[in-house]
């Protein structure tokens, strides 16, 4: 279905790393590192601003000329007790005070589920959330992405498991500050991924992509995600479907691994780059 | 969707046990121990076969009174080497020269995935696969039933991931000896999951069901299942789409779990038949 290869990319202008990936630093070691490593952006999450606060950690990044493309995470709307539903839409308005005191325009939502409910009913209950919470992202200019989260995680992670369900749930809530996240680690295996991209571009939706790898073997649910071209997933040819979709962002380095978190971090951050440059 | 809540089972008369699940058990172990409690079926896996032979132990079950529901597994179609998609070929030969020597009518397919070509070049040599073992299918009069696997095994198990791609491949294949088998496990939290038990089951096509649970958290990708109950999954909503489908075979209990393993296996086999009771 594609028309020509993805072209490798030049240069680092459009590499955005998540201080989880480097999750030893502290902010300002992270922000000194990537500034120094010519990489331009990066993706804040929220244990990263402990101690030091939103407001002066975006005036930091800022003095070291990064852009700030989004805050992770707000979202785990589901629940089956309502004062825990409530408690979290606090949680998701502390998350978009916080974006819009770091300078982030986006906040990521993991959406959340709930092993004692029905997926459906977490799903009802997360487009319910992201709703209540319109009036504060608007108020604040904050936008808002459901990241759909790979099928393994729908036991308390995410109800929402595919691209398709995230553009049902945006489509359905009908704002402008309401889009998906694409990760490639979540949604490689999914054979509807290049339409929903599509779909999702067509609506005007695409509002962050995310990279690394599935390796083989995994050996941790959660915590052995690879850097890109360590394994299966084809993630260049996924930017295409991307790009082809009208996206223009910030391709964001997003990794969790024990293993990484082990090494030394500036060697990680070389070979973020150069996986970057060589695989996406 | 549902017109009634799905009853619980009254007795043990659909009750099959896959060997697997009690894998410490010799076949004979396993044969002993099933029959004795009232369990009318075993599903055996081909580990199980060693050292004892296809037709011997299929003698063995009968002298129990079990019947034999399938024969686990065949599948593993894709390779980038030919002669390695040969070799499973063969060994799917043998799978059902095994299958008919026991008095299994079905060979479960694990479907197979490579992690160094795209997820749809496997699965078309998967449907491929297929094709080349009908005729000898055929000549024994062994049914094959393609197994969907959870995307979390899409990298090197299976290329078919949801009960959609295979109901897709058993319908372009086309033959009375190909249908699916539903494995609650892999298939829980696809919005599409109801509607596809249907379509297969319009069509012919629903040649078993398989039953565990999914738990949280869950500490290893491959043996960490649960017992029916234990989990987050609706076994018996499930259960309900399977019989409005049409479905009235054996419902199979298949439990990979290094923890139960460890455990006396006679106390599992209690747990076994009382979740099966109370659960499913």
């Amino acid at each position: 279905m594609s028309a020509e290869p993805t072209r490798a990319l030049d240069d680092l202008s459009r590499l955005c790393v998540h201080t989880i990936t480097t999750k030893p630093w502290s902010l300002e070691q992270a922000a000194d590192a990537y500034a120094a490593a010519g990489i331009p952006s990066i993706t804040v999450w929220r244990d990263a601003l402990e101690g030091i606060g939103a407001q002066a950690a975006g005036e930091r990044l800022r003095r070291h000329g990064l852009s700030v493309v989004s805050l992770c995470r707000g979202g785990f709307f589901p629940h089956v007790e309502e004062a825990a539903r409530r408690a979290a839409l606090d949680d998701n308005r502390r998350a978009i005070d916080e974006a819009a005191a770091l300078g982030a325009p986006l906040v990521v939502l993991v959406c959340g589920a709930h092993p004692g409910q029905s997926l459906s009913r977490s799903r009802a209950q997360i487009q319910q959330g992201i709703e209540a919470l319109l009036p504060h992202a608007e108020q604040h200019g904050v936008r808002l992405a459901i990241e759909p989260l790979h099928p393994m995680y729908a036991d308390t992670r995410s109800a929402i498991n595919t691209l398709g369900q995230a553009n049902d749930v945006a489509l359905a809530i009908g704002s402008d500050l309401v889009g998906v996240a694409v990760d490639v680690y979540h949604l490689w295996w999914d054979p509807a991924l290049e339409a929903e991209i599509a779909r999702a571009g067509r609506a005007g939706k695409l509002f962050a992509f995310h990279v690394c790898d599935w390796k083989t073997p995994t050996v941790d649910l959660l915590l052995d995600r690879g850097l890109p071209g360590e394994g299966c997933i084809d993630v260049r040819g996924i930017r295409g479907w991307v790009e082809r979709a009208g996206f223009r962002g910030f391709i964001e380095v997003e990794i969790f691994s024990t293993k990484y978190w082990e090494m030394d971090q500036h060697q990680l951050l070389t070979r973020v780059v150069e996986a970057y440059r060589a695989h996406v």
